[in-house]
């Protein structure tokens, strides 16, 4: 698969995630994965995952605007840079959202979150 | 210099020599570099700084809202993510904007970009 269908299924992986069973996002990281969510700097899987099973709110729908990839380097790495929306249950107004994500090849073949960067895009 | 406070010292730089004189934004690239502009692919600091000086508007101010910054890995790079406005003259509303810059270290003991997206936030 070519990198820009690789990231376009990791970010319809992710978010179909996050909006359908937030623990289940905690396979995405390992150890060393770094989460900065709105400034707050989190680190390891676990933290992650308790970070973003508290977040204030339940239900959510993303909306993916824009899908940028990048190779990143030699190691095999993969840059991944979303716009989009979030609609919050009971909330009239989306929330518009940047997020970044920098992939790392697995033995298996696959792909985790090394870096992760989320900030909403406030009016 | 403390990560944090290195990256947002390459944040102010590399907006100011924006604004400035973009040309010399040159310096920044080196020919591995790949810059993704508003979903267009460019690579190579030339082709980079062609796209950066053809932009349709002259004279601008970036506004910083935001500079996150995490290591991406054992090579020593850096993944430094914005969110800001840019005020074009001439024109009465800001447009704002995200950014993500990947800085990898040089010999010389400086940073480089070796990438680099940009989008619009469009309201």
């Amino acid at each position: 698969m070519d990198p820009d269908g690789v990231a376009r299924a990791f970010v319809e992986h992710y978010y179909r995630t996050f909006d359908g069973n937030r623990a289940a996002l905690g396979g995405l990281y390992q150890e060393g994965s770094m989460l900065t969510f709105e400034g707050d700097k989190i680190q390891g899987a676990q933290s992650i995952v308790a970070k973003l099973t508290s977040l204030p709110f339940q239900q959510c729908l993303h909306h993916i605007s824009t899908v940028d990839c990048q190779p990143s380097g030699p190691q095999g790495g993969m840059l991944v840079f979303v716009s989009g929306a979030i609609q919050l249950a009971g909330e009239n107004h989306q929330l518009k959202f940047s997020q970044m994500f920098h992939l790392m090849p697995t033995p298996q073949g696959s792909f985790y979150v090394l870096n992760d960067i989320f900030r909403l895009n406030y009016a």
